[in-house]
């Protein structure tokens, strides 16, 4: 594996990036295969972006990374023997896919047994990838390079929270969540899994969600701790194995919000 | 005026949006103006790009279009003797704007006494433009030009639905929205002017907000009707003063919603 040991894990994860980007965009927005694919039950537009997205990064893990684990949302997880894993969801935001905003993304991490090393929260429609892993925090957009920074904001009255419907879960989760939206200058929905890469670019400074799998957030995890942010549970504990999280633009606002989620 | 004269009104659209694009980028997502700002009151970024790229289209329609009227969001209204109307409003969304969302848009709309008859969704960030008038409707995107063709979607049942954010307005506002959001399929919040554009693109069946200017809704209706699609207010009379309007991909899905809106 001469070829693929020259590769850092971050070249590897781009080359995922890149790979899902090639199977998605032929079907985003393309209603000609809606219209199609309603006729063919069971396989609508969305699912055969992301079993084709799933299957291409698969692909180049087998040739990149063969010792490596897989968890993806699409295929049974494989095993390896690094104790490594790649964590992978081809399509974050399935509903946001489907009404062709541009919200959704390809969620890639790579994990050991203390969670997420490296994350890419990657937008294949706009051009950007959000790249987090140690020492590095970067977007990479239409408009060229910037450092990924979160910001500095202390007070929840100053604060920008995101979730991306208003639900948010169960009935316990929702009123949870409607505890910090009362304290917050500005609460707003739909963002999927682009709410986590705004929080990382320094824009937004809380996103609260419940009902995560594990794919759906260890990426975002990746990116926003390289950012200078921090996500957890509603326990404050890891988040990485999904259910509810918290995360937050710095230590100080995750205290805040922290308290009044578990204020039951 | 024979230089303006040899360029169409699409063409000035055009060069409206490109100047609007050039004011606006450089103030997106730059968190260090947002810093900056913060300790010179009363000028936050988006209130400075809004002001910017509005007195930069005036400029351009006092160059080309110097006999029409304008109605910007940020100045004062100005009074030509054609009997045309330059209605723009420079950002819509500045909540989006300032959350780092690329969801807000720079909305051109060319009107008459009957309303208006070309219009303009840009979204600088992505390289969007949404462009409608008669016997034109396109997008021109980051990956091209397509045209724009709204959907046949004729049960509310088979609906996607979306508004801006879930209070839509007064609190009989909200109970109209959320007659119609119980039939639909699915309802999404936080697009602003997008929703329009992704309603003209077919990919979503009906937008229905309330307590909108002039300026908010303009050019999603020259877009929206270039598409196939159609605007009103909630009475099914025309929406192009503000207020409530209902948009919706045919004429089929618009009567039902409208039906649902006016069982108070």
């Amino acid at each position: 594996m001469t070829y693929s040991a020259n590769l850092s894990d971050l070249e590897v994860a781009r080359r995922l990036a890149d790979a899902a980007r090639e199977a998605i965009l032929p079907h985003f927005r393309n209603t000609a295969t809606t219209a199609d694919n309603k006729l063919d039950a069971g396989f609508d537009p969305v699912t055969v972006a992301d079993r084709a997205a799933e299957e291409a990064m698969r692909a180049v893990l087998a040739e990149l990374r063969p010792e490596d684990s897989i968890l993806g949302e699409e295929f049974a997880p494989t095993t390896g023997d690094s104790g490594r894993t790649w964590v992978l969801d081809p399509i974050d935001g399935t509903r946001g896919f489907i009404s062709g905003t541009p919200t959704w993304g390809v969620l890639i991490a790579l994990s050991d047994a203390n969670g997420p090393m490296l994350g890419v929260i990657d937008q294949p429609y706009i051009g950007e990838r959000f790249e987090g892993c140690r020492g590095h925090a970067q977007v990479i957009g239409p408009y060229g390079t910037r450092p990924l920074q979160t910001r500095k904001t202390n007070a929840l009255e100053d604060a920008i929270l995101f979730t991306t419907f208003p639900e948010v879960g169960t009935t316990e989760d929702r009123a949870g969540f409607e505890r910090v939206a009362r304290h917050v200058k500005l609460t707003r929905f739909g963002m999927d899994c682009y709410a986590y890469a705004l929080l990382a670019a320094g824009t937004v400074d809380l996103v609260i969600e419940a009902g995560l799998n594990a794919y759906d957030i260890q990426a975002p995890i990746a990116v926003i701790e390289a950012a200078g942010g921090i996500v957890t549970n509603w326990e404050g504990g890891p988040a990485h194995d999904g259910g509810r999280a918290l995360a937050a633009a710095n230590p100080e606002i995750h205290a805040a919000a922290l308290a009044l989620l578990q204020r039951a």
